[in-house]
């Protein structure tokens, strides 16, 4: 781990695993420069303004739908306003919204808006806050790939894998979800051949099945344990984790 | 292979390899009952309609905007009207539409497009039609499952597979189709799961690098050659395809 300060975009977070992740970089991954916390809705999202709040200094609340390529547009002129010519080193596509529907029973409407969100707009995000990417690849003096350096993670799951299909299919089939996610592991596969060269790391993480709103009670850890997990995984990711997904506690997932 | 009289659609038959595929169903692939070959235009389509004039005992040209679910429903009604009970054995989802765009260089539209056509589209079909597969599969009598008792195979890419995402790269970026073919492999493993207990086959066919309008003139084999390995795997498919992605050799695609 380096000890410059970094700097960090995160999207969905006024809840679940992205409010507890600007928790967490706040609060254990210093130094940080700026943690701009993306969500839909910023003067309804208290737990986020409290959060801000209690870290001025570093947290600084942004509108974005990540589903309206303006908005995204808009975000990424904000933050370069912001930012100074050290760049942005680390984007976290963690908004995502779920379907739950099965094969049979999934709709034209749930499948457009599970791709427009989950797979479209982290391509926009990628695309509009690349510059920002590449002045902190340049700007950082370190060899290789890191997340310290200049690197998006794409929050996937391990229910985007064709290997385990059967994995939890009774309980979440969740069809519209799933292709979205398969097709965001592929157009992540894409990037990290585009942007191998500037050395912009891209990876993919497994959350683990968490108890959220989107999880479910049913699910494996809590909150926190999956987010202090990614955390330790985005902390340690090098060139090895460029175009691959791994789950929060580092293992390889296979497609 | 059964001997008895099957009945095929095909999607997308107006040119290339559906265009091949009707031909080579209707001249080699005997006894057909029917052969309901679908695309966009059936009136501009004229080898195509010169076909089915060569064989008009077996082949019915439909059309199909597979990017327009009420399109789909249409075709699905024309179909059953024109079916006995002995329902439909197999769906070719043929019809796509290709862009070429690398990641960086991708558009909304072009990824949404993509999407409806490619993704979106084979769902509704199989969801529209699958009243038809299931006739057939009650009908057949056969055991287990085959593509001359019901099946839907659905034409993906091996460059849909994360693992081969270097091949072709630079000849082929086509980032918007790539993720549509990853979500239609997802769909197909999910539909996989739903159609399994009615012995309803859903495969994934990579027909090759081929020299077509969409491959280019640098692709590794012509269309015939493509078309007759496609069918000849088609008709060893059985419960071991199921879910799965191969070549037109036969082979297995890693996803």
């Amino acid at each position: 781990m380096s000890s410059k300060p970094f700097s960090v975009l995160i999207t969905g977070t006024s809840r679940g695993l992205g409010l507890e992740m600007v928790k967490q970089f706040a609060e254990t991954q210093r130094p940080l420069s700026m943690l701009f916390a993306c969500c839909l809705d910023p003067a309804n999202s208290e737990e986020l303004q409290a959060l801000s709040k209690k870290h001025p200094d570093i947290i600084k609340v942004l509108r974005m739908d990540v589903a309206d390529p303006d908005s995204i547009k808009q975000a990424a002129a904000q933050v370069g306003s912001l930012l100074g010519q050290s760049g942005l080193n680390l984007i976290i596509n963690n908004a995502a919204i779920a379907v739950y529907s099965p094969f049979l029973k999934s709709s034209v409407e749930d499948m457009l808006n599970c791709y427009k969100t989950n797979t479209v707009g982290p391509m926009c995000i990628m695309q509009e806050f690349l510059p920002h990417l590449q002045a902190a690849a340049k700007h950082s003096g370190m060899p290789g790939m890191s997340c310290h350096k200049a690197a998006v993670v794409n929050i996937s799951t391990i229910i985007s894998s064709n290997e385990n299909v059967n994995f939890l299919y009774d309980n979440l089939p969740m069809v519209p979800y799933r292709a979205s996610k398969a097709a965001l592991n592929m157009i992540t596969s894409c990037a990290s051949l585009e942007l191998q060269k500037e050395e912009i790391l891209c990876s993919l993480l497994h959350p683990g099945w968490v108890r959220t709103d989107m999880g479910g009670s049913d699910g494996d850890i809590g909150i926190q344990e999956s987010v202090q997990g990614m955390l330790q995984v985005i902390n340690s990711m090098t060139d090895k984790h460029h175009g691959a997904l791994v789950d929060y506690k580092g293992q390889s997932i296979p497609w």
